[in-house]
């Protein structure tokens, strides 16, 4: 199976476009709500919860770990690719090499979570990938709070997306990547308000087309992974009232979650 | 010691608020950042976490634990009550004694987390205190994010609190309870959208009130808690980066934080 992590059900967006870009390749999802959310959290603990729920997905049987959350993935995915000998792949890098490709002009912003922002993974990734860019950083802490009420189309909503983009306005950016699985849900807001001309990536979409181009080519993999019979599962460390409406809105189909302790 | 214990920082309301009106008794704290927030969580996970933090400042030496998270208090209070033969005093009960004193006309507005407000308790509560009341519950998830964020004078702050005061407005509540210990330090912000003649009522005050008298009245209890020269002690299960700033704004004086594991 395909072990997929999150810090909640925002990473559904991942498990979502990977199911629809790899079929017959079944999930394991792990949300950590009872943790939830990662963005606000230390480097350490980040690390701590990202080793466990790894551990959990491996023993469910995953064979390759996605790590859907930007949060974790900037925070311990060095850690956990040095830790363990099976395939992990992060949100992150699948992001880089496309707007590495896309920009012309090698000024990319990035917004994401405190935590994210605060690790420098997007930024030293992307000098990597494209020696002399010039990269732009946005903290926007208060947007998955906005999404996780449902206030997609929100004047309040627009008002701090506005003001979050504000300073990456003037820097001429050509490219900007959405470096949270929960910011694609806010795009129509985003898109106009950084310029219509502007690239934007969305990290879900590109980790998934990245996986696919894998199965395709690493033929042990993909006869591991391949299982077309079984039904992927979707596994949470809490279940509060209102998550399942949340995740099957986000999943985009009806999804049964089962609660877990992590 | 008094023990406190909250989900996070937010309680040192309650902290503050007793070392003022309870000089000589030393308080340990804890705040469960690793988990924060618990206002989104189930009512079994908050449980769980709160019967953890109880363990804990029994274990520190807290001989009586003041809940000061309303979320943990409005769902775990009865269990821990029942628990543990150490007096165990919530934030809620002095608040809902204030609020029937004051309230001239029946009609009380409480606002709150969602898990505080699903819990019904506050309601409970108020009706056995004054009987035939008529209770006005507003959950307000955004608003502790907006707070820990800072964004204490901000338009979309001021717009977001209106937006969940309206439905209260036309009510004829001449009482409303804070119920969330982040609400104080938007005191100010919510006073006039809900009408100057309206009494707020700051839980995180009454509770250290409430907690005075019983000192005041409890022989054993003042002589087992007084230790004038014991300093307090201030623990977090996670140290994010920005959170002794907020700790010590909360607080009112620098606090050192000590890390734990919970």
């Amino acid at each position: 199976m395909i072990g997929i992590f999150d810090s909640g059900v925002g990473g559904m967006t991942v498990a979502r476009a990977i199911e629809q870009l790899c079929p017959g390749f079944p999930l394991v999802y792990l949300g950590d709500i009872a943790r939830t959310p990662y963005g606000s959290k230390s480097p350490a603990i980040i690390t701590e919860y990202s080793h466990r729920n790894t551990e959990f997905l491996l023993k469910q049987g995953a064979k390759l770990i996605v790590i859907a959350c930007n949060s974790a993935a900037s925070t311990a995915s060095t850690f956990l690719q040095s830790h363990y000998s099976q395939s992990i792949i992060d949100v992150i890098a699948p992001a880089v090499a496309k707007a590495a490709m896309v920009s012309s002009n090698g000024r990319i912003g990035v917004i994401g979570t405190r935590a994210t922002i605060n690790s420098g993974l997007y930024e030293q990734r992307l000098q990597a990938s494209l020696p002399g860019c010039r990269v732009y950083s946005q903290a926007c802490p208060l947007l998955v709070p906005l999404v996780e009420e449902g206030w997609l189309e929100r004047r309040e909503t627009k008002m701090i997306v506005k003001k979050y983009l504000h300073p990456l306005r003037d820097k001429q950016i050509d490219t900007l990547i959405l470096g949270c699985t929960h910011y694609p849900l806010l795009k129509s807001m985003i898109a106009p308000r950084i310029g219509r001309r502007v690239h934007i990536i969305d990290s879900s979409v590109e980790v998934a087309l990245h996986l696919k181009k894998i199965l395709e080519t690493d033929d042990l993999l993909r006869t591991t992974l391949y299982a077309p019979d079984t039904p992927s599962r979707f596994f949470v460390s809490d279940i509060p009232a209102p998550v399942h409406a949340l995740a099957s809105k986000i999943f985009g189909r009806t999804v049964l979650l089962e609660k877990t302790d992590v």
